[in-house]
């Protein structure tokens, strides 16, 4: 039943594969305010998309920011399910844009992978979906169950328009489950559920000296070097063993069960190492690389800057120094309180003569975890078998995406990660990619997907 | 008998604070090679100045980077001492520009204050000796003794060419004495005989991580991230009570005897918290800031950079973290020895799974200091105290000035800093400035310089 679908997406390849490109062309980066009309064109290619295959209704919703794609499939009778499909439309940064071997947003393939940021996360998954749809309604004039799409444009900026917005349209989103594909698999070709997520917050300081650089054969002696005192605060939050030495930061949190360890410690993982070219990898004292990776909170700054950066020597004092810092948590750990336990102890740190200032990320989210022998899932997971023709792993992922907790929390319906990426994609870095084999599998999952919670006549 | 000299200074003052402002709208930057034009033009002013006053020779002298202008007056015949005159016509970057009042190479007069860059450091104080020179030539039609002039365009990217040259050509710079002017007062109007300097080393360190931007949520838990790696290492360095931990870092360092601390602690010193705008300042355990400041070592970290620094979060391990570190020596200490004490403390901190590479600053000084009894010091406290009315004083300084080291390790000859900044001229900073009476009296002190210390008729 299902195989005039799949001869339509293998017949269509070509053409879908140029249509992804078109897609991906479009620098929809949220983090940087110039590119608003780009993301206002990767709105409209979904919508336009969506009212092409025969939606019923397919709509930019404004928000205080940028826009929301809505869009509604009934076709499917009242006595079919109604899933909701999310997905994001903007992308991370391309920077540093001397890296990519070939241009972020000019689409090439090498080597049976497809280049181009958001090849991956999450123009490339949100394809595969609007790719089925078209598959279905193409070939079996209809789908097997009913949809509404949410795809925003915030994602990579904390999606706070998403937000506010789930909050005031309860009814609209209201569906029997949710399905999200933004997420990965352990390794290529292996089909993986993935049934937890991690939560997620952050902060930046800036550390203030002097209100101007100063020399520092003048001053040196005198007045305290904001850098040196932000490396003493940094230095002071994550010892050598990666343990985080905030006071309270692993309150509560949810100790791993011997059964989970046992399960991180067989399923298939990536070379950590390899993949990122160091020559050895670092964990949690007490805990392997994976668990800590799937299981255990992680603390990294992303990001440090003050003071002369520029070619040769110039002997200040800096004026100021910042530091950008972001924490993935798990279950059991509260985002407020730990964003405030960070605070105070960076507060309690900060040594005398210079101020310090927290800019507290707005935004952020409680972990996530499902049980992993809900229905919903085990018929992913044999969707992603069959497809793939191998056994599907369970895991627990680092990420983390807010819109899981904020749908589970306001709707309480039941979602189904399934995720497509692998290990290699790059995402957030240059030369991000999706392996051309994942984009069929995927799609072919998908397909297996609908039909098996969708309605059998 | 010098009433002539002083009054064509003050007659053609307005012609040659014009000359001067033409001098500094020259924006000679020598640590941004994309300057190279500038510092061409601002050797070439000097030159052609010279040339007009009647200097016999006056030249561009070739290096392998920025000319060395050379120049000589032999006017006063054999009998007369010659001085080595040393100045640099090299500014300091301006960045950052959006802090300064006003365009840093336009310059403009508010309050009685030059604002440029270089107004004060160093090419301000150049031109009141080029000044001082025409006044006596227009009017006594010669100097009170010979004159070899070398001012160079490397002082701000440490005078590599000049330590060559300087070599290279030992007879041609010999001279009786030398007079420099590139230092300060300890306050406006304040008479000041800096009869100490420090030394100072360097070195740049880049942690290397992943070897791309890593998606935090993938990797955090098995990947050390490189800028904590770097707080680590810079928070071992420096303790919160501003003692250098590095091991060896203070062995031979000359103690500051009790003279010397009575001294400092009568000498006037500007408020350097109201200076720079803390609430309090800060110094090593047991010494004041103006012990800590004029006769102790010094440690500062001037930049530091890694990962995202743009608007927003960006979710990374970073690939890599660099600091920029420089130190201010005492005597007693030897500058590639520290520099070596540095790097060997930073191998041995660099945490596992990252990479470290130091790069040492290749120009490095010893420290300086000279018998404040010396009939040419005597001399110069002299005149400072007839053209400023007021006592001189004697301290050492913070700052490094690698020549002073040089001229003295290889010619013996005896060095005089005839200073005339100001601790309000902000150099290295946005908004650096020159007090207009200092220019007055400066000038009038190297006048009666040049008379005490020349040939008496």
């Amino acid at each position: 039943m299902s195989e005039q679908v799949l001869r339509y997406l293998q017949t269509n390849r070509d053409n879908l594969l140029e249509k992804l490109a078109n897609f991906l062309k479009i620098p929809s980066v949220s983090t940087d305010s110039n590119h608003q009309q780009d993301i206002e064109k990767a709105a409209n290619f979904i919508v336009t998309y969506l009212h092409e295959i025969g939606f019923d209704l397919a709509e930019k919703q404004p928000t205080n920011n940028y826009p929301l794609v809505y869009a509604e499939y009934n076709g499917a009778g009242p006595e079919a399910p109604t899933v909701l499909f999310y997905g994001h439309y903007d992308v991370q940064p391309a920077d540093p844009l001397e890296l990519w071997k070939s241009d972020p947003f000019q689409p090439e393939v090498r080597d049976g992978r497809l280049y181009a940021r958001g090849a991956s996360d999450d123009k490339g998954q949100v394809f595969m979906h609007l790719a089925v749809f078209e598959a279905f309604l193409k070939t079996e004039g209809k789908l097997p169950l009913n949809v509404k799409v949410c795809i925003e444009g915030e994602e990579e900026i904390g999606s706070e328009s998403l937000y506010e917005i789930l909050h005031a349209k309860k009814e609209q989103f209201a569906a029997d489950f949710a399905v999200i594909s933004d997420s990965g698999m352990v390794a290529k070709n292996q089909p993986t559920i993935l049934y937890g997520l991690k939560g997620f917050t952050g902060l930046e300081i800036t550390v203030t000296g002097p209100d101007h650089d100063l020399h520092s054969g003048m001053y040196g002696g005198a007045i305290r070097n904001p850098i040196m005192a932000l490396s003493h605060i940094l230095a002071s939050m994550k010892d050598k063993e990666e343990v985080v030495t905030v006071e309270g930061f692993y309150d509560g949190v949810e100790p791993l069960t011997d059964d989970e360890r046992a399960m991180m410690a067989n399923a298939p993982s990536e070379d950590f190492a390899k993949a990122a070219g160091v020559d050895q990898t670092v964990s949690e004292k007490g805990y392997t690389a994976v668990e800590h990776t799937m299981g255990r909170p992680t603390f990294e700054v992303n990001g440090i800057f003050g003071g002369y950066q520029g070619e040769g020597t110039k002997t200040i004092i800096p004026s100021t120094a910042t530091a950008k810092i972001t924490c993935r948590l798990v279950p059991g750990q509260d985002p407020e309180n730990v964003q405030q336990l960070l605070e105070d102890h960076i507060m309690k740190t900060a040594p005398a003569g210079v101020k310090v200032h927290v800019e507290k990320e707005k935004l952020s989210a409680k972990a996530y975890k499902v049980e992993p022998d809900h229905p919903l899932i085990k018929k992913a997971a044999e969707a992603y078998s069959k497809a793939f023709q191998a056994e599907t792993v369970y895991v627990r992922m680092g990420g983390s995406i807010p819109v899981v907790e904020w749908i589970q929390a306001l709707y309480g319906m039941p979602i189904v990660l399934l995720g497509f990426g692998t290990p290699e994609d790059r995402l957030h870095s240059p030369n991000e990619s999706f392996p051309l084999d994942s984009f069929d599998k995927g799609m072919e999952t998908i397909v297996y997907y609908w039909q098996a919670v969708g309605n059998q006549e």
